[in-house]
C-alpha cells in the first residue's frame, strides 16, 4: 500500500468512526465537511477531496448524507464483505479480542482461536473452543482462512506465522511485540503498543 | 511533538526492540548499522544519523556497543525513569494491561485500576484491587499521577478524561475506540485498532 493510500485510508477511517458516532448519539441526516472538519482538526478541503475520491459529492450547503457517507466508505475499504480470521494465542490480549464484539461491522469474523497450551486446549473462551495449534494448517487450508490474528508471545511468533504463510493465508494482523517476516505476498500489519508508549515516556521525561 | 521528531521516535523505539530481542536470544557485544539496516530494512545511513542525533559514534568497522546504544536510547526516550500511572476501565483489554508485565522496563508503574461497576469495585485483578472511579480524582490529586490509561467503553471516555485532566495528568493514553478532547497541556496518545483493521480489510477485498 503506498503511503498517500494509506494516509487516506486512515483518514476515510476517521471519519467512518466519527459518523457513526454522531449517528449513535442523535438522529442526523446530513452532516457538511465543514463539520467534520471541525470536529476531527482536519482541513475541510482534504475532507471533500477524500470524499470525492470514492466518489461522493456533497449537496451544496446541505452537505453530504451520512448514510450514503458511512455506506461508500463500508464499501471503498471493504467492510461490506466477510473475512473469516483464526485468532492464535489465548492469553489475556488474545482472550479480550476473542471477546470484542466490534469486528462484525468491519467484516472480521473469528472463527476459531488456537493455543498451543495443553491447558487451555478444549477450553471454552467467549464461546471459542481452543484448538491446538497442531490443527491451525489443516483447519486454515480446509476452511480457506485468508486472515489470522497472532496474539502470542514474542518467542513463537515466527514460527506460527511460517505455519500460516505455509497454509496460505493472505494477511496476518500481529498483536505480538516482534518483528515477523512474511513473503511479499502476505499482508502483514503490526500492533506495537511500544510505539504509544516510547512517544509517552518521551513526553513524560524531565 | 513535531512529525519529524515523532518518526524518529519511532525508529529509536524499533531499533530498541531489534536489539533487545537480538541481546535474548544470544550473546551480542557490538552491532554495526549494517546489521541494523539488514534485519529492520532502513537506510544504514539513516541509522547512523538517528544514532548519532542521541549522542552515539559508531567505533569504524566493530560498529556500536550493544549496551550503550540500548542505554542511550531508554535515556533519550525517557524508559529510565519512572511514570506512576493509572488504569481506568478493567474489562477484558484493561485486564489484559494490567495483567502485562513489560511495561515496567519502559518506566511505567501501574499503581491502581478503577471501574464504574460496583461487581468489579473490591475484586483483585492481577494483584490490584480495583477502586471505585468516585475515587479516581483524590487517588491522582494525592499520589500527584502523570498517567492514565483508558480502557473505558467509548461513551463515557470523555467524562472520565475530564475528571483525569482536571486532577492533574499530564498525558492519557487512551485504549478506548473513541476520539477525546484533552486541552493542548495533555498529551494524548490514541490507540485505534480500527486503523489497522481497515488497512487489513482493504488488503483483503475483492
Amino acid at each position: 500500500m503506498p503511503h498517500l493510500r494509506r494516509r487516506m485510508l486512515g483518514r476515510l477511517m476517521a471519519y467512518y468512526r466519527f459518523l457513526s458516532e454522531l449517528t449513535a448519539r442523535k438522529r442526523v441526516n446530513t452532516v457538511t465537511s465543514a463539520q467534520i472538519a471541525e470536529a476531527m482538526d482536519i482541513d475541510a478541503t482534504q475532507i471533500r477531496k477524500d470524499l470525492s475520491a470514492i466518489g461522493l459529492r456533497g449537496m451544496g450547503r446541505v452537505g453530504f448524507d451520512v448514510c450514503e457517507v458511512c455506506r461508500a466508505i463500508r464499501v471503498a475499504l471493504g467492510f461490506d464483505q466477510k473475512y473469516e480470521t483464526v485468532l492464535v494465542g489465548t492469553g489475556h490480549l488474545g482472550n479480550a479480542l476473542l471477546a470484542y464484539s466490534g469486528f462484525d461491522r468491519y467484516g472480521l469474523h473469528i472463527v476459531a482461536a488456537f493455543d498451543s497450551d495443553n491447558r487451555k486446549i478444549g477450553r471454552k473462551i467467549a464461546g471459542y473452543t481452543v484448538k491446538s495449534t497442531r490443527m491451525l494448517k489443516p483447519f486454515v487450508r480446509r476452511h480457506k482462512i485468508r486472515l489470522a490474528i497472532l496474539t502470542t508471545p514474542a518467542e513463537v511468533s515466527q514460527t506460527l506465522t511460517d505455519r500460516l504463510v505455509s497454509a496460505g493465508v493472505e494477511a496476518i494482523w500481529n498483536f505480538a511485540p516482534t518483528q515477523l517476516t512474511v513473503p511479499s505476498s502476505v499482508f502483514l500489519r503490526s500492533e506495537h503498543i511500544s510505539k504509544g508508549l516510547s512517544e509517552i515516556a518521551y513526553h513524560l521525561r524531565q
